[in-house]
């Protein structure tokens, strides 16, 4: 089976150039190739979406792994890469195909191998390699998004701000947790998204003070915040959105969380340009956190990328010296959380361009009294 | 907050025995500790569901490292283990701790701890620390479910097969693969599952030959094979179910697919009882399959262990020696792939008992035409 006519071509000469912008790192890591073994990674370079695979990317040509369950899919959906079926696994495969250099300097991230892998590489291969720590070599080409890749997002996000204003009318006293994540993850699927991009968080009353709460069967109660956490999946490409309600009429305490929350988001949103770091960018939306005596209720950092995976480099935290680029997509979420009480949290999207920070996600951001 | 006083004598019991059942390993180990790093182990020894967390269990206690997104979740989860929450890093936080025991023995799973870890640790801790590879500790407790185990996978294979049977009405020519995928995912969570278990599966006409396709937006159609492939996660644990249907009248040729897999799987169930090996299970399918001379489209194993994650040990695969015991939940999924033609994979959940396999699934097996 051939490679798709329709879109051989155009697919072709990304992967190519992806690849070849990859290979253009080589000589500052001091490294013949790159083995990649995280699946978003081999996504990006070569367009392979199964769950079983490993890209040896050297300097004359680049080698996808995979095993017989994927021998049709990749046969669609590899381009710029020739397809290896492995039928002892993939490490042995691979390390078949690397015996046979002498004295290569084999690039990895550490943070994408296990102990067992590298032990199961070097069984396989002996000491004819010399190992290259090489920290997300393609995540820093992930980071800078390209046009057809910021198309895919700008999509995912309207897509999942439409899904948050649909669902407004459905967040009231009654409906469970679960039943509003349920909704929003259908209702996303109704509007062409793969699925969501994580597990929708809904997280109600004193369940919303667990940034990372997973819904429950808990009924959404009058008098409540409400934070709901979501983003789908596009294309390939992520969304994420976080907004927070509250259910009748808030107290004094909790308009001034959220007003804080909304002012830090938006200075965050202002300290966003090419050039800045990405921790000046988490220090704005702290700074104004403190001013309002909050600053210590907000326990993670103000945003990271996005892309093909819902958390990428950069990470907006706090002291972290990643200078952002035009074309980065970020998320700015800061938030605060009151034990007892609950948590308020906004969550956009945003693209670095050339003028700041310019919104992906559209829903309104003012506190819905519901 | 304290515990949930409710359901604290129970889970104690539970958690202080799947613990003190881990440390009853650690001689054989030669260990005096075991760092266990794969969130869903962490989850079976303490009950913790974050999505941050490392749990270091030695003789004397068990701590749960996670940072401050999860303070308050950890203190209503956590059972049989104290809580540290690290602000510079868990595995700082963990290799502080460990740094105070001279000539600890620590046993970690290779494949559960990734190089960039490994690399952090030792840093962390030193020369201090003789490191044991220990595969699968945890895992080998979990093989064997308990009864509250046995239930909650029980009402999630009841669970996913009642959503099936009320699918069936819709699997029609002109929905899309990812419509019918969402359709299936939305029932799950009406029936009260937290999800699916692993991305459904709906691949229609020759993408029913790619085992482990996504679902596209392309439309049944008539004259087609369809796989559906799904599972639910209920209570924390998951099943996994697929049905093969035709949209209109089967061809003789589709027939013998059909029938040849559902005899295969027959054959597989009647070999599963405590200490037959996986390989023995495995072997009766494939038996089967080579007297229809169809065993070389057979591109995958026969099945797999089932419980808090969809892909547990054992393996059903050629030549595996684990000895199969009572309790244990296995995945019995033979399938045969025509490239061009379609696939056909069908796949129940069964508990080993001392009479042989069970079915935990219970939609019906014969060929649907619709």
């Amino acid at each position: 089976m051939a490679v798709q006519p329709k879109t051989a071509s155009s697919s072709r000469s990304l992967a190519q150039d992806r690849i070849g912008r990859l290979r253009l790192g080589f000589s500052a890591l001091k490294a013949d190739a790159l083995l990649v073994t995280h699946l978003p990674n081999i996504r990006y370079l070569c367009g392979f979406t199964g769950s079983a695979g490993l890209l040896l990317v050297d300097s004359a040509r680049a080698t996808l792994f995979t095993d017989s369950r994927y021998t049709f899919q990749a046969r669609e959906e590899v381009v710029g890469a020739r397809i290896r079926i492995a039928s002892g696994g993939l490490l042995a495969a691979a390390g078949k195909v690397l015996k046979r250099h002498r004295r290569l300097a084999l690039a990895y991230a550490p943070s994408q191998l296990t102990v067992a892998q590298l032990d199961a590489l070097q069984t396989a291969i002996g000491k004819r390699i010399r190992w290259v720590k090489a920290p997300n070599a393609v995540e820093h080409l992930r980071a800078v998004k390209d046009d057809s890749e910021l198309a895919a997002i700008r999509d995912a996000a309207i897509l999942i701000s439409n899904v948050f204003q649909q669902m407004v009318p459905k967040i009231r006293p009654g409906i469970s947790e679960l039943d509003l994540s349920a909704d929003i993850e259908y209702a996303m699927k109704r509007e062409g998204a793969l699925g969501p991009s994580f597990e929708t968080i809904v997280a109600a009353g004193p369940r919303s003070a667990w940034a990372h709460a997973r819904p429950s069967s808990k009924p959404l109660a009058k008098n409540e915040l409400v934070v709901l956490d979501q983003g789908a999946i596009l294309r390939g490409y992520c969304s994420d959105m976080t907004r927070t309600v509250f259910l009748g009429r808030p107290s004094e305490k909790v308009r001034d969380m959220y007003s804080a929350v909304l002012e830090a988001q938006a200075a965050a949103k202002l300290a966003i340009r090419p050039g800045a770091t990405a921790g000046d960018v988490d220090a704005s939306a702290r700074k104004v956190l403190k001013a309002r005596s909050l600053a210590r209720y907000f326990t993670h950092s103000t945003g990271h990328g996005l892309g093909i995976e819902v958390h990428e480099i950069p990470r907006l935290g706090r002291g972290d010296k990643t200078v952002l680029q035009q074309g980065m997509v970020l998320t700015v979420e800061p938030g605060v959380y009151l034990e007892g009480l609950g948590g308020v949290r906004i969550e956009d999207d945003v693209v670095v361009t050339s003028n700041g920070a310019v919104d992906l996600t559209t829903a309104p951001r003012e506190l819905l009294e519901l």
